[in-house]
Order: structure tokens, then C-alpha cells, then sequence
């Protein structure tokens, strides 16, 4: 049954940190929030100045009293409120060198949080994240939005029931070409926090996509990198981080993998695509063509799944709201995730318990930090003479 | 630049009649409605009886004072409250049979009207509608929600410019599968009223998505029909009205068209394909896959415009939220209607004046008039011997 | 397996009629006719004056004394020659008013015949010739070269194993925008004879694309046409005959069609698409993705069939050259129609009696016929103020 | 204009060698060869042993004299025929590990030659038919065969006009699925050869199809590697040589590249793919779809290019037979390699010189070469531990 568990007893409330009104992902984030009707916006500090924050907050329509100036701000004044009007989670938004020092502030508070992806600049950042989260005991998504897909979900399912036999082979492509030129040198404001590496971290595409791909990987196929081989490159003169990167991946058990990862490829748009070859099948999906999973077994015509059939698993219906031939897409998906973090956190309300991940699908801190780990080891192989850098 | 001019004083305050919680539009139009946070439900009949009605009134949030068991009593009470709780407008998705004294009565009382297509019964029933809405001054759209897609925005845009010059020649289709079998035999709720003559109207497939395909013509062309051929078949044995139609069309001016509507088509989804050939190129468009738009200049290299794109108009741009790469699909569509009613609902109050059609983008009454007739000359003209009806 | 049964004693000399340097669809002939070994051309008559066929005889090689001026002194030539030197078969590509005479006067001396399409310009001619195929005893085949095609031969069988149930409907369509603009108006050979009544007959695009359709129709489902309504236009200012088509179509047994047939669609090249739904599933098939069917049943995902595959029918195997993924496409196609006609041939010297069905596939002369009949019925009815036009 | 080139004054006499009736790609060839009416079979060698060797010429009609037991025997008889008679070259389509022997006899006796790939087992026995080659001043095509795709050598052209900029990456993949089970364990002829060293030589998928894509990628963009970084695995138990690889690749001048090949995955027909990413936008070409050429500018929309095109450059038109829309696929493209090769031919019969690279488009002896090399580093690369092997 389509989105059948997905009636929550209330709309939880939340803050925003980042996401002013020229942001691009914020918006995003308000829109999927908006979609299913389970959040509400009640407060926030939205921008990295005092100014700009109460601005973008005006605009939304938030109570001048839970509009701030600075997160600091936001968190004092909530754990001021009373329990019916505090946020029950804070989204955070903001370029990534500001992920840490909120999220840990307001997941020590022992407030819900979700972060945007990459987690954080270092392991020893996402370590604290992660013993920080078990210890208070909250709910921490991690904005690997593209598994929210139904298909991709669909695409797990069957790895896992085995409809291809083992993983033999993964190749892994995320393309994108808006950074083919040096946008960061006019007033482009993506581009100029997402190439700076004291905002972004140490990697450039494959922190801002290649933690996207990595994140595909892991979820759909449930492989554990054993070491990789990267290549990054950095084709824009002028530009400070990486731009490029291709990936050989060795995995637990034996499979392989390839992955090609590229933010200059001008004439893409956002291009990514997952191919799982198993020993008895194969599975192909393309982010741009979402509401299709290809599957073509070893022996008879490949199929088309889509979206929403009422042969797919219950997973991948769950996450449909639209009957077949009514696509859904971005926002959609991005909306999933946030079912799962609604649903965990009225079931710690409910029952004191996390709910089980079948009923609450979200990507968490753990794999934020494992996302972390490999944008690290990425780049460590990078500057390698050797060919394998263990992960 | 994307869906600039989206910024509204408040939300709109909507009740909906129709749409309980077993329906399957009512939830699109409430997801539709929310996503872009231009709207609250603050009242409700939302079913055809009363048990039903507040049942699911009280699992959608609704207070208990706004959650009615009929369309009068609802009415009626919104008429007794203050302008500053009162609803802004009515949101009717019922079956058919029902919009039209729904919406005469609230049209009538000064409320705007969304309501859902095909518009009425009868041209009779149309054009009272189309009167009370001239006489009050009430905004009133029709949810011909495909033209809501940014590509359908840009292929009318283009069109308008003369880019593939006059038009010639048009194809539309509209493929479903859903009715080849004897659905309404069982307890399936969509297929049941939808075949029923005495709710559904006069036409069958013609009329649930034949109408959509005459208006994606009218929409994207600008053309009107002058004469029309039909052929309605009924093919499931035991069905009471059409589930398949074709029909060759020629328009004013000289251009000429065909149209091939069923919903007995096995295997296909919602498979909705625009063509459009003029003079100097032609343009596709396909709902499945909606984010692209395909234009072939009379010598030259067929092209892709994809939605987000920059140098698309700006009509289609303000339809966009996401950038390019990044799917939008059928609910934003559905949205995208709602944006223009809001528009001109705002507008209507800030100016006491309706807004410019470009600034309020969504079909109206007339389009749902113009539909009910099309329904109703298809009808005619399947049963006439004679080639050509007259539109 | 592959094309198992196309190994003959010796290759069939062929002479053939029209086809010269600067025409195009003659060159076509031969290519597919040298593919795969089984003729060589001795032989010509190659244009329509003496001059300029001498010329193409000298270019293609022709011995001297078999390169004719004129058709007659081909067939003079050919009945004095020794069997062994002998040509088997006449190959006519002139434009459609010559075919008549010629085919008439080599079937009537007793040698087989292959002829483009449209057959000839009256149902009265095409009658003659079927009785003259049928008294002399002679193989006439008829290039309706889209049915030599794999994936029609298989999507042919599936319909006859019923994989799809009774046929409700057909969607057909053939799309050219190259005639546009009045390409006759310059010294364009083929858009020449082709709008000229006098050679290519009453109808335009009907003819000569309209004609394969009707073919690709009969040939896959095995429908009888009962009535049909049209609605023939000429768009071209200056052009004197029909150059876009759009049909509604009643078979015998209570399936409808819709047709869709142009010439002037700028944009489209040789865009071919058959789609045919039966009760349970489809089949769906496009000339310009040749090696592809997709099959999409009532209850599943579609599939998507591939030449080659193992799990085709032997019919559509017998027609593959190479193994899956290794792409044929339409000389191929051709060729297969010959490898049918050559089979029919040798089967006839070798046994006395013509091949099976099974055994020599490619449209006969009463195919033909009836792709003569069908483009006088299209005119007659798009003349008439009637709906429909008794086939 | 289409195919003008390409009128030779008389039909080239060969002999083959290998390609006898139960082998795949002999027959390819003679498809291929015959298409054009360029090439005539008349003498061969055409089995493993004596027997097969008579068996299979007799099928193919050559005279006895002619059909000979070995390939030494068939080089003796031809170098005792007067000139007219004798074969003007030989085509050696045998399994890997005969090509050098028979390819330096032929050389060497002055007969050209046609090789099928990978040339030779080693760069030493490549470096030698450079060699003689040289001093023997005669033809020697490898039939490298996707080079001969119009919409391959469109790519080239506009790579070489600067249309796309500078190149800065390359993503080049091969995927096949047939060898995903030990096919060779059975009686399967192309399985068996192929995966046993002693004949397919010490790669197995990276001989067998990555040489095309090494080919491709050199062919498309003209860059130089520089150094390559391997890592191939054998995934089916009990086969002796790898089925998959994939690569990172630096070009010299800073271009990156990844390629991904791979004879294991289920599901995958002959799926090569390559793309060409540059300064100012890509180019994306699909062998299974091989008539279209994706062209992605910088700023503007994708462009799809079609092959037989008025507006393609005149290296790819000459490429083509037919118009568009009426596809052409793998055994033209063949046959176009073959082109090349008669047009060298016959200027050097007609000039004493050969002809230049615009008039006789073939891969030649060095690319074979370098196909050699590129396989011999890629088995090194697989086995070091360093992560880059010069190149």
C-alpha cells in the first residue's frame, strides 16, 4: 500500500539553521518538509549574518520572537520554552564548516537533528557526532537524499532478496558539468563556499557528490569498501579543490566497483546512475529518470520497474504517494527521508524506542561519518604512489 | 529566475469538499497544495456521507467546528464567520456529478473556486457556471494539472514566438491501461464512479482524461477546433460507457490534428504525448518524462530543452523550483496550478483587480466549459454518420 | 538459429529495371541484395532514357550486352538467352507508373518478379497482375522492406501465439518531415516523381509511405480493414498531391485503429511506430530502435525483447545476421525480404511447388493489391462527407 | 554527399583465412565485404584443419583449386597466379594466436592485408609487422570495426574542430554479459578460444573488447596515454584469463579518463559507450543506438545529431548509405573499415602511392600496435602495486 504508515499524531515543529533565502538547499528542505504535511517551521537563525538571518526569516513568516540572529541564539531561546512549543528537531543547512558545532550543540541539548551532507570536515568530528547521538539518545538523519527514492529502495530490496545472486560488479557515475568554469570567481554563491576548502573541507566534488555515490553504494548493494584507488583532479585553473575524481573500489568479499565522479562535465546536469551486476542479474538506475529501475536477469529480457507497480516490494511503496505514470521525483524523495526521521522520532515519543529501520528509512550519523571517511581516505589515495589505500 | 514572483502576503484558507481519505485526488490537490506553503486547510465535507465526512476531517487535523458532513453545512458556516477566518476558497474533488452545484453555490456566495475537471455534465450547467463567475468577480480554476509542467509552459511559449511557425499539424495522445480489465466489477472506488453514467457524465475515457487532451491542445497550440470526427469504442464487455476514443480534428485556419484517448491500452500508465509541427520544426512533449521538452528546427539538429535550464522562457522558468538535473515531476505540476490561483487570489485583494493572465497561470472556467463542450461533440459525433460535427 | 535456412545451391542473376546512379532506392536493392551472396546482378535497364541507362549500366559493371536502353530490350534480350545464362528474376524500382507494364510483361514471360511499392496506380492493374502471377506460376515479391525487419516478424508471431489476447486496438503511425517545403519546386529526383500524379498516382504521402503502414498493420496482426474514415491535406502551398494523412480504422471482428501518416512533420526523419494492445498486454515497436521490442504485459513490467536474444521466436531468428547487442538495422531488413523471395525461387527449381509460408517470407503480389486498394479507399473516403468507407 | 568516394574500378579479390562456417566473425566479414560490391571471395584457407578447411570453401563456392587445406598452401598457390588472378589480399580472421604468423607471410609476400584484433600476442611480433609492412609498402587494415560508425568518425571531427574545446575527460565503457557463466566449460566455440591463453593470448576481456575501447578512445579524441592504472578480475570460477577490468587512465597533455570493461555482466548485450568531455562541452556516442551522436555544448541545449545529416561533417557523410531515419548499424560500419581499405588499394594500383588518411579511413598495422602494447600494460598495471604504469 502507497505511504500507508505515514499518518503521524501531529506536525513536529522545527528550526532551520542555514537556508536563507538565497540558499539553494534550504528551500529544498521546506519544500519536501512542507510536502507530506508532518513539519511545520517554527523558528530559525537562517543565515550567517545577524541581518540576513532576521531578513529570511521575516520572509517565511516566522514570530519575530523565534526568528535569531545566530544559532547560539536559537538554541538558548528553545531550551527556555516550554516542552508543547520547543522544536521537536533542528535542520541544519549551512555550508558544511558549520555542520559540526551546531549539530553537536543541539544533539548534546538532546534535540533532534537533521544535517546536510557531508557530515562533517573530519573523523574525529563524525566520532564525536556519532558517541554524542548515542549517548542522548535523539534522532540524527543525514540528508543522503537520492536513497530516498522509491526505486532506489527498490533496487536494495532486491539485492538483498538476492534477485541477482551475489554482487560481482558495481559502477558508480555521478555526473555533473555546472563547474566548468570558474564560477566561484563572480559572485556565484554555490560555487564559492563549495571551493573553498575552509568551508567545504578537503575535497571539492567528492565531498559535495562523491559522498552522494558513496552513500548509493552502501545503501543499495550493503557492501563494504576493503580499500580504493582514486585519481582526482582539479581542471579549472584558478579553482582550490578537486573537480574531478575516478575511483577503483575493491570490496569486502571480492566484488569490484568503478566510479567516475566529475562536477566539470559540461553538458551534464545531475547525472547519476548505479549499475549492480550480480552473478545471476543486473540492476540500473538513473537519478534524472527516477521513477524507472531497470532489471535485466541473466537469462530473458531486461525489465522496466516503475514506480508506484503493485509488484514492488513494500519498501519501495511505502515510499510512493502517486499511482504508476504519475512521476514523482526530487522533491518527492528528498520528502522520503524526512518521513523516516518523523517516523523515528513519534515512535520515541509513542514508545521511548527508536522505531526499526524497516519503519523509520533514513540515512544516520553513522553513515554520515562513514561518508566522512570516505572523502579522507579518497583523497589520501589521491596523493598515493601506491595503488590500494585501505578504507 | 525560478518561481520569483511566488511570495504571497499569507496562506490562503482553503476548505475541500470531496477528498476523504480513501480518495485518491483529494490527497494530490492537498499534497499539491502544501508543498509550496501558499496554503492551509482550515475546514471540510469531505465526503459523500456524513460519517465518512468527519472521520476523515478529524484524521486530516480539521477542529471539530470546520468539519462538516455536507457541502451546505459548510457553506453555511463559513458564510457566518469573520472575513479573517473565513476560507478563501472552495477546493471541490468530488466525482463529477457532483461539481456543479457545489460550485454554483459557493461561486454564488463570492468564494473562490478550484474545482476539479471535467468541469460538469452538461454546457448548460457550464455556462451558469461560466456566468456566476463573471457576475461575482470570484476566481475560479479548473485543474487541468498538466499544464502545470514548466516544459508544457515552455512548448506554449515557443509556440507563441513563432520558433516552429505556424502550426500544421497536431498529435495527441493519451495512453492508459488501468480499464482493460472489468475493474468496476469489483470494489475499486476510482474505477467504480468513473464508469457510472449518472456520476461520471455522458463519456467515459473522453471525459476523465480526453479532456485533459483537449486542453493540453488548446493550452500549448492556441488552436480551435472547427470540426470533429470521433470514434468512442466500448471494449470491456459489461461497461457502460466509452474506454476508448479516437478522433481526427481540424481547426480553424487550416491546421489539422488527430487525437488517440483509451484507458483499455494494457501496459501503458499515463502515457500522455503532445506533438506539435509547424511550419518550421516541431515540438514533443511526454508527461512520463516531463522534465524535457524536444524541439526539431525544420533544418538542424533536434534538441533537448530541459526544465531549469536558462535560456527557456520566462514563463517556464517561474514554474521551476529545482535546478536542472534535479526531476520535478507530476505534484509540482499540480502545484504550479495552485501557484496561479493564489496569484490572482492575492492579487484580486492587494488590487481589487484580477491578476494578468501571465501573472496568474491556471485554467478557467472557460477552459472547463470549453472541455464539457468537447465532451459532448465527441459524444455526438461517435454516434452521427456524418463525418464532420461542427465544434 | 541464426538465419540457419539461408544457404542456397547457387546465387540468382537478377536484372534490374530503373534504379540508376542518381536514384536512390535502386542502390538500396542492391546493397541488401549483395549482403548476403545470394544474387548477382547481370543484367539492366537501368533509367529512363537510353542514354543515362548505358551510363549507370557502364558505372554498376554491366557486360555490354546486357546493358539495355529500355526495359523491352531487356526482356527481348533475356528470352533468347540459354536458361543457364538466364536472368531468375526482374527487379523493378522505377517510379510507380511504370511498374504495371513491366511486372505484367516479365510475369507474363514466366519471370519472377520483385517490385516497389506502391504496387501500381489502380486496383483493375493490380488485379491483372495477381492473375497473371497466379497463371504463370511466377514468385512476385513486393518491398514492403519494413516487415523483414526481426522484431516485426516477432512481434507477428506473438500476436498469432496470442501473447497479447485479441486485439483491441492499433496505434500506427509513420512520421517524414522531409517534404516540408516544396522540395519539387528544385531539381530534387525524389520529391519530384513523387508529387507528381502522373507517376506517383492519387495519392502523395498515402502512397508511398501510407502504404507501409497498411502492410506493417496487416502483417502483425493479421487484421482485415472493414471501413475506414481519412482526412487527406495537402499543406505544401503548390503541391499537387496529399502530403499528410490521419486515418480511423474499423476491422473486421470489432478491433479499431487510428492512423497517422506524414510527410511534412519538419523534424522527423523515418519515424516508423507500431503499437498494437490486445486484452493482455502490448507490443510496441519503432523503426529507428530497430532491434527493440517492448512487450508489456497486463500484469507485469514491460519487457524489452532484443534481436538475437535465444528466447525469440525461430521466426525472428531466422532472420538475424548477428548475435544481440551487435545492431542490424535496415538494409538488413531488405536483405531479409530477398532471402524470402530467393528461397521461394529455389525452392520452385528444386521441388516444383513454391515454398511454405514459413519457409519463403515476404510480401506477395496480393499484398500489393491490397496496398493499392487501401490508398483508393484513403482517397475515396477522405472525399466523402460519410464517416466511414467500407474497405 | 553520401558514399561518393566510393566507386573503385573493379571488384578486389581475397582470400580468407580462418572464418570457416561454424565460426561467428568470418561470416561478419563476408557480409561486410560483400555489402559494398567492392570485394569478391575467390580463394581460402579456412579452417583449423584440412577437412573443416574443404568443407567450409565448398559452402562457400570457392573452386577447388582454390580452396585449400592450410593457410601455407593457399600462399604458395597464389604466388604462382599470374597477377590477374592472384588474391589482391588476405583477410585473417583465425583465433589471435595465428595472426602473426599468417599476417607475416602475407606481408612479407607482398599481399595486403586485413587483420581482425587484437593483432598479435606480443608488442615483438607487432613491432615486426610494423616492420615489414614498411619495407613491403603494403596495406594492412585491423579491423578495429566501430571506427567505421559515421557517428564515431562525426565525434573525431568535431574533437579535431575544437567544437567541444580542449578535451579534459574521457569515460569509456564496455559492457558485455556473456561470459558471465563458465560458458567455456561446454562445447561453446567463442567461449572456448577466448579464454584460453594459449590462444586468446594474456588478457582475456581486456584483449578481447578492451582493445576497441582503447581504440575508440584513441581514434575519437587523439590523445596519448600516458599512464594507466589497472585492476582486472577474473570473476567466474575455473576460467584461466580476467573478464573484467576497469582502469583510470592519464593522458599525456593533463586529460583524465575511466574506462570500464567487463565480459561478466549479466544482463549487458554489447553495450559500448564513450564519452568525451572538453572545455566547452561533450560529446556521448552509444553503440547499441549507433546512429545518433549526443552533442552537450557548454551553454545551450543537448543536441542530438543523426547520422546521414545534411549538416555533418564530410567524414561522417561519406560514411553513409542511406538517409536518415532509415538506420544503419554494425556490418556498415564494417563495411566501411573495408571502404578504407579498398580506397588504399586501388591508389596504390592507380598511383603508385597510397592514398591519404581523409580518402582511406581504416585502423592501421600501428594501431594494432599500440592495441598490443595497451594490453600488455594493463596486465602489468593489474599486478603492481604502484599505482601508475607508464605507458
Amino acid at each position: 500500500m502507497m505511504n500507508a504508515l505515514n499518518r503521524f499524531p501531529r506536525k513536529l515543529r522545527y528550526a532551520m539553521v542555514g537556508g536563507g533565502l538565497d540558499a539553494f538547499i534550504g528551500s529544498v528542505h521546506r519544500h519536501a518538509m512542507a510536502l507530506d504535511h508532518h513539519y511545520e517551521l517554527v523558528a530559525g537563525a537562517l543565515s550567517s549574518t545577524r541581518e540576513k538571518s532576521i531578513a529570511s526569516g521575516r520572509e517565511l513568516g516566522l514570530a519575530d520572537d523565534r526568528n535569531h540572529g545566530s544559532w547560539q541564539e536559537l538554541l538558548d531561546d528553545e531550551l527556555k520554552r516550554p516542552a508543547h512549543e520547543r522544536i521537536d528537531l533542528v535542520v541544519i543547512v549551512t555550508p558544511n564548516h558549520i555542520h559540526f558545532e551546531v549539530a553537536q550543540a543541539f544533539a548534546d541539548a538532546g534535540i533532534h537533528v537533521v544535517c546536510d551532507k557531508p557530515l562533517v570536515h573530519t573523523s574525529e568530528q563524525a566520532q564525536q557526532l556519532v558517541d554524542t547521538v548515542a549517548r542522548r539518545g535523539v534522532v540524527f538523519g543525514v540528508t543522503y537524499n537520492y536513497t530516498g527514492y522509491p526505486m532506489v529502495r527498490q533496487a536494495r530490496e532486491m539485492v538483498r532478496a538476492g534477485v541477482i545472486g551475489p554482487v560481482r560488479k558495481v559502477v558508480m557515475e555521478y555526473h555533473q558539468g555546472w563547474l566548468a568554469t570558474l564560477l566561484e570567481a563572480g559572485k556565484h554563491k554555490q560555487a564559492d563556499w563549495r571551493t573553498d576548502p575552509a568551508r567545504t573541507g578537503i575535497a571539492g566534488a567528492i565531498g559535495d557528490i562523491g559522498s552522494h555515490a558513496e552513500n548509493l553504494v552502501a545503501t543499495v548493494t550493503g557492501l563494504e569498501i576493503e580499500s580504493l584507488c582514486a585519481d582526482l583532479t582539479t581542471f579549472v585553473p584558478g579553482r582550490r579543490v578537486d573537480d574531478d575524481g575516478n575511483l577503483l573500489l575493491r570490496f569486502k568479499g571480492g566484488a569490484r566497483g568503478v566510479m567516475a565522479i566529475s562536477q566539470i562535465e559540461a553538458g551534464n546536469e545531475n547525472d547519476i546512475r548505479l549499475r549492480v551486476f550480480g552473478e545471476r542479474g543486473m540492476l540500473d538506475w538513473q537519478q534524472e529518470d527516477p521513477n524507472r529501475l531497470i532489471h535485466a536477469p541473466l537469462d530473458g529480457p531486461r525489465m522496466t520497474l516503475t514506480r508506484g507497480s503493485t509488484w514492488l516490494s513494500e519498501a519501495a511503496l511505502k515510499a510512493c504517494r502517486m499511482p504508476t505514470g504519475h512521476p514523482e521525483a526530487f522533491i518527492e524523495a528528498f520528502a522520503n527521508v524526512y518521513i523516516g526521521v518523523a517516523a523515528d522520532i513519534h515512535a520515541r515519543v509513542a514508545t521511548g524506542k527508536p522505531a526499526t529501520l524497516e519503519d523509520a528509512e533514513y540515512p544516520r550519523v553513522e553513515d554520515g561519518a562513514r561518508g566522512v571517511r570516505f572523502i579522507e581516505k579518497t583523497v589520501a589515495s589521491s596523493k598515493s604512489e601506491l595503488k590500494w589505500t585501505p578504507f
